[in-house]
């Protein structure tokens, strides 16, 4: 369980009532699919899945993840955090329009066997869609069309879209984002689970992790609630904070999923990240003794991933910086919240990424807004179109 | 030339000839040596460091660099932006306190020559001096004690310190840290330059265009002046924005440079980064519409990096999205700053990166505090004593 470690005297505010009422509420709203689904059976889904991913293990040395924001985020994050054991690579391509980051990718795949997953609910989106083209005819051109069109997986809308059309014209393998869950709230729908599958990582027991948060209430509602009352007296920036270099794309789904679910109507909690010790010494002053706009959170695993006996000393120092740092931090006059997760594994990143879902969730609408649209993305979309 | 465009009313404001005058005495404080440096004669220096770099190169696959802060943020961010061809390859250690980094490291040299350039001023801080230890006790096993010890360059104090001493006893090659440079501007002296050397990044050039920057006065207090004007005006955070992911460890040095300068006091602008168009897809949405607490300062190079025929046509677009975003954000409300660099080569980064020191300088002096102190850094070094 996901435990939230701070002053609890907030249960006798007005914020506390309001977000115990939206987080019985949660399932009831068109787009919380992702909380639906959570409590579900999906035995026979995940094992499609895993089937799936024990095909293209078998025949890829490298998987090139295709997708942009939500679309790949929650996966690496998992990925990354684990580091698990598997004979394939997983690779990412699409999600900027950099002609370097595409090259490098291409390079990798010299001399190795390549399969595709292009994850894009419309098919329409620039950078996924550019990628695609360009990893698509690198793929036919080493195995021919037949060939290239069975190491191609889409993960797409169930039934309309440019990329499900193109699937079922080509006959690519097929897997489905459902209607009611959008990109920054995927990752336990087949955008997140395959990539995840190929790579090693227990998806039963990542899904399991998010069934036992849900009824983890009392500690959700109590960081969405510290949140929005820390930001009512002044706070406008929230630093996730932890002690693991390979946490770093963790904080960047977080970064996502708060900031595009909070920042609209001109409001919104600036969410930012920093990955210590390191950081420490490059914004540590800053947080030591700077401006008092903001307030940290603190992500701590109990147990870290497992090291080799001559480094242990080395990780529990890491361990004592954490304390140390919180109490320094809390010293300076930082506000500082705790969540502590027991274990780094697949059990505990599933209940905690739940945990973090359905917080901002309640947490946008202590706000007052909508946690589910993200309209201001569409801007710079546009204004493109002008200019092409 | 580093081009700043935005309004240039600010030059009626009062902060404008504060800013002029504190400009005209940058050479007068006692930390300012790196812009004193600036002005004077290296060529003997740079020889020395490049003779040097030659050695290591011919005996080493992996040189790792072991340093924390500004003893590896501007080196490490020249090197990735410009990811020039040498036969050395640069790693990267003592960081941080994880485990798990080492330990890549280590496997990482497994069957490689390599050798240890280890950066510290006096051999104290924590994160380098545990993976010195480790690493050099790789290098003594692999080679044994007399071939190992002529493997480790120490950039490290004039005169005095732990690392210092060590070096002297054990007869590493040593190379000088000017008292009056602290970290994060140390990127033009051989805390910086060895590296880049190894690395294969052309010196001479590097330091030519920090020369160039000296003169460049209105630019400089140009995007100090907007700085102060528009934190003044109710700006409170500055996002650090540009189109590609290999300027990462850039914003990271920008970061700490700003951040560490100004954000003491209980003031200071909160410095950011985003690498758009990834980040369009996560925190574009906050950019666009969030709230308007913040304003962003595009880096834009004229001249990208070469990239194959096959791939121009995505660069182009990734330039029409820069201007797309910009337009956007602009009419979202948001205060845009623009630095325009000509090339993404060693002579525009030297340069850029010596603008940013003076601005930085300039700029924490308008807020009225220190450019060149960071005491508040020394908090959870001291909390870790207690706990240890």
């Amino acid at each position: 369980m996901i435990k939230t470690i701070f002053d609890t005297s907030l249960s006798h505010t007005a914020l506390w009532a309001q977000g115990l009422e939206y987080f019985a509420q949660l399932d009831a709203d068109s787009m919380a699919g992702w909380r639906r689904q959570a409590q579900t059976n999906r035995a026979q889904e995940l094992k499609t899945i895993e089937e799936l991913a024990e095909v293209t293990r078998l025949k890829s040395d490298i998987l090139v993840c295709i997708g942009i924001g939500g679309s790949y985020l929650g996966h690496r994050s998992v990925i990354e955090a684990l580091a698990p054991s598997s004979q394939t690579q997983i690779l990412y391509a699409g999600n900027s329009l950099s002609a370097l980051a595409l090259e490098q990718v291409l390079e990798s795949l010299q001399g190795k066997d390549f399969s595709l997953n292009v994850i894009s609910k419309s098919g329409n989106t620039l950078e996924p869609d550019l990628a695609f083209t360009v990893l698509k005819a690198a793929l036919v051109e080493k195995y021919g069309e037949e060939e290239a069109y069975k190491r191609i997986v889409a993960t797409t809308d169930v039934k309309t879209g440019k990329l499900r059309a193109e699937a079922s014209q080509n006959g690519y393998a097929c897997l489905d984002i459902p209607d009611d869950v959008g990109g920054r709230y995927s990752v336990f729908t087949p955008v997140g689970l395959f990539p995840l599958a190929v790579a090693g990582v227990d998806i039963e027991a990542f899904c399991a992790g998010a069934r036992a948060s849900l009824i983890n209430d009392k500690n959700i509602v109590k960081y969405a609630v510290a949140r929005q009352w820390l930001h009512q007296n002044g706070a406008l920036i929230e630093v996730l904070a932890s002690f693991e270099p390979h946490l770093f794309y963790l904080h960047e789904w977080w970064k996502q999923l708060f900031g595009e679910s909070e920042g609209k109507d001109h409001k919104g909690i600036f969410p930012a990240s920093l990955i210590y010790s390191t950081d420490l010494h490059s914004l540590g002053q800053y947080m030591q003794d700077g401006a008092r706009i903001l307030f940290e959170t603190f992500l701590e695993f109990e147990r870290p991933a497992k090291v080799s006996p001559a480094l242990q000393s080395l990780q529990d120092l890491n361990q004592i910086a954490l304390t140390a740092t919180k109490t320094a931090h809390a010293k300076g006059g930082l506000p500082v919240l705790e969540l502590q997760v027991p274990t780094l594994d697949a059990k505990n990143l599933g209940e905690m990424m739940m945990f973090f879902m359905q917080a901002c969730a309640i947490s946008a609408k202590l706000s007052g807004v909508n946690p589910y649209d993200q309209n201001g993305v569409e801007a710079y979309k546009n204004e493109i179109k002008k200019l092409r």
